[in-house]
């Protein structure tokens, strides 16, 4: 039998997505985001929802751009500061000693120092509450070759990203299984 | 200098979601989806992406409503077994074992064997290009008693919930840091 937790915003696993945009004045600024996630596949697009006071909201809407980085756990420091902070106070990349890119794609920066970000044109706006779901297509993803599989692929152990639950960061753990294979299993047993 | 991917569909982390949802006849069906996450925190949202081919989109369509499961490391193979398959040529539940249970706020199941499941009235629906986003209004979330800790909140650990990357699953590992705390240290840095 389950206990009720009541309609709270609850899922396995969240991200913690570092999101980078520019203000009216082309400073570059990021946020923590959890709200977000991929929403297509074709075109690629990635979502993620925003407060309509935050800083990046209107940097996002102004510049019709922004990226995502994925923090390594190397970066949860600075992951909870961009979350901590507001833009309007502080410069949050010169006080985390984080290094802005300008994405050579779209109108956004990007976290050097995170080992995968992606560079996305904003695809649809769509208000939904407390939050505004900017959905992105993604034009590219970009990585450091140090986490990069011999196949060319990503590794996500070299990738090391933070998992987020609501209340913590943790490391993605051990290998459990590989996708559209591990299944077959259960295909094969009902077909013997 | 990091190395260009392409415009692919990467984040990390991402999540492997049973939706569940009933078909015409009120059979039960789950499918598997990376493709979505909380998306709004009032109300409380949950969105996920389902290609039109799909029979969950009619299911979810027709009732207003589904639920997401929340796949423990222990139901790795059902996850992926529900990700191969069609509820049009098989079962799932029946075929990979699974439990649906009625939910008795929204009309679709759930499966009893996740530790943690959120029941959700269909809030709005976005086209997006190759998927259908739904984004469902939370109206609760179950859970089993022994994944909650002493407080009452859900112990991810405990949860043990999958971590999906595209290509693999995996486990939840170590502890990082707490969210809106550990960040205070580059506060306090610069502060002195």
């Amino acid at each position: 039998m389950k206990t009720s937790l009541g309609p709270k915003t609850i899922a396995f696993p969240l991200p913690a997505y570092l999101v980078g945009s520019y203000d009216a004045n082309l400073n570059p600024n990021i946020m923590t985001a959890a709200w977000g996630g991929i929403l297509c596949s074709d075109p690629p697009l990635l979502g993620v929802s925003v407060r309509p006071t935050r800083m990046s909201h209107d940097g996002i809407l102004n510049h019709r751009a922004f990226t995502v980085s994925f923090p390594s756990v190397q970066l949860a420091l600075q992951t909870d500061f961009a979350g901590l902070t507001s833009g309007r106070q502080v410069n949050k990349f010169a006080r985390s000693g984080l290094t802005p890119v300008k994405s050579p794609l779209v109108d956004a920066p990007y976290v050097e120092q995170a080992p995968v970000i992606a560079e996305l044109r904003l695809f649809k706006t769509v208000e939904l509450g407390t939050h505004t779901l900017f959905v992105g297509q993604i034009m590219d993803v970009k990585a450091d070759p140090e986490v990069l599989a011999e196949d060319g692929s990503l590794d996500i152990h070299k990738v090391n990203p933070l998992v987020y639950d609501g209340a913590g960061y943790y490391k993605v753990g051990d290998f459990v299984g590989q996708a559209f294979s591990i299944g077959k299993a259960l295909i094969r047993a009902v077909a013997e």
